[in-house]
């Protein structure tokens, strides 16, 4: 069976689908060098650059978050691989300021590993780089040790807030405190229905039953906590954000940012409904919901399925999630 | 087997949607009564309202879209379902004033009935309401009659430069030529590559063989032009983009606007990987593409496919699609 996907030589994927996003938006991004992206307009030098590195084939993560008041640059893997240490010391070196850069990881081993040999090479040069690893699944368990915990969808709002600090003119200690504040109060929970297609091998990601969904699963089908039968959206909910909100430690009176990202094929019908059923149950705790976004973020190709992200917020970082910003994917005003 | 969607009653799934919109976007939002979805900061009296109808099922459209700059009112109906022509009424006289409405419709039979009725309803009344009926789906050839073509994604700019039209104080003359100016001027035209099911009662919509696509196939599954093979995405954007060209009269030196409208399950990867095709295409003739949007604005479910719209456009209609707009799903600063 062909691979039911509009798509050219699978060799090119990366190469192809950056093209068409800077040719959709050029007023707000750029190629600096292949798998580079930057923003069209550089930011300020006297402000603090935001950089961050991943691979392809979840999109609009990362690279559609790339633009005024998030990321100054995106480095780019193939799908589902981490970018090679060069071109990531290539990034940091192009925005390397006296104001700082951060540097923002999601804890998998390979983005971890190309990680931390371009961070060991930026501080041979003097380059002026702190990074922050986001681990906030907590699909391991509350106890099990941070670096078993995956980075998931939680790194996007975090663009958000560290960005539009950076934008704001704030310090380096400033955007770093900021950036690892948000990190110690989030956490996501990911849930999966339908496997999606490998669109380099045309091979199925995992394996479901007809009549299960997986809680816990990982962004390219890692196992998750076990599987059970389909349950309702309420029952979905209800199971999900009960484990977030102890994860997280918030209690009544507490404000909660909420995010319900699509992995790719689950409707927004549905994330809209699972919203609804998260916020009637954080209201039965009497904790608010502060800020939310619904939609599709970080996608697994057409995976069926989503990421509930929570974080405890409090006023300075609900500013930073309404201050302005203009990328591809994520744009405030 | 059970249907793989995250919902609870089947009956309630259009009424659940919607409060988990308003309540993801209250500053934005909010609900006027049953199904009723309206800006929550009215527009100031003085300007033109935009009011459109159609059925949910289809998210972000067309409640997405509500918001300043796009639509004053959109009036919801059940699963692929128009509302009927009472709750139209409803909102027109809610919005009805001195400097007028315009209503946009889509061409598909139930939407029609309804808005036709409720417009007869109107205009006893004397409201102030003026109708624009959108069809630009080329499916059915170029010389069929406007009534057998049917409305697809666009609406959704056509929402954005009347909104804007409508934002920036212009006459109830002007939003209408403009509105009219858009509508001549475009052309949409689909494929499919696999079938969704639907909601409420669990069928799927169409079949489609595991080989095979279908282009010009309508946004609930009604018949296309026949099927073929999969092809490349540079095939299928060749193919397609050069049936938008004739059927917009395009020609070197031209602009257009493009929008690539993800039907569900199709990725953002995909829809970038086709944007970069018909950018080349029309780059070959001589054509300019002023502005652009890929990604999911009407979708149709889980649906496998995406539309591809284009319309002619000149500076006034760029700098509408460029003014500020604030809805939940189309936002420009």
């Amino acid at each position: 069976m062909a691979m039911k996907k509009f798509i050219n030589d699978p060799a090119n994927l990366t190469a192809e689908l950056l093209e068409g996003l800077i040719q959709a938006c050029p007023q707000k991004v750029a190629l600096a060098s292949e798998k580079l992206v930057v923003r069209a307009k550089p930011k300020d030098a006297s402000k603090v650059a935001i950089v961050t590195l991943g691979g392809s084939g979840h999109e609009p993560a990362l690279q559609g978050f790339v633009g005024e008041g998030m990321l100054d640059i995106s480095v780019v893997g193939d799908i589902f691989a981490a970018p090679g240490p060069p071109k990531v010391l290539e990034a940091l070196r192009q925005v390397n300021r006296e104001a700082g850069v951060l540097f923002v990881v999601l804890n998998h081993a390979g983005d971890l590993m190309s990680a931390n040999m371009a961070m060991d090479l930026a501080k041979a040069e003097d380059l002026n780089v702190r990074m922050v690893l986001t681990h906030e699944d907590i699909a391991p368990g509350r106890d099990a040790p941070d670096e078993d915990k995956r980075g998931l969808v939680g790194c996007v709002p975090l663009y958000k807030i560290a960005g539009a600090a950076a934008e704001a003119g704030m310090s380096i200690d400033d955007v770093c405190r900021i950036a690892e504040k948000y990190n110690a109060n989030m956490a996501t929970l990911a849930v999966a229905l339908k496997t999606a297609t490998h669109p380099q091998n045309g091979e199925e990601i995992f394996e479901l039953a007809d009549d299960e969904m997986e809680i816990g699963m990982g962004q390219h089908g890692e196992a998750g906590t076990g599987r059970s039968q389909m349950m309702t959206a309420d029952e979905t909910a209800k199971t999900m954000i009960e484990q977030l909100v102890l994860a997280v430690d918030a209690s009544k009176g507490d404000k909660l940012y909420v995010m319900i990202n699509g992995a790719g094929a689950t409707t927004l019908m549905e994330l809209l409904i699972i919203f609804r059923a998260v916020k009637k149950a954080l209201a039965e705790k009497g904790i608010e919901v502060a800020r939310a976004n619904v939609g599709e973020y970080l996608t697994v190709q057409e995976m069926g399925g989503f990421q509930m992200h929570v974080a405890k917020v409090d006023d300075e970082l609900i500013g930073l999630l309404d201050a302005p910003c203009d990328t591809p994917f994520w744009t405030v005003r």
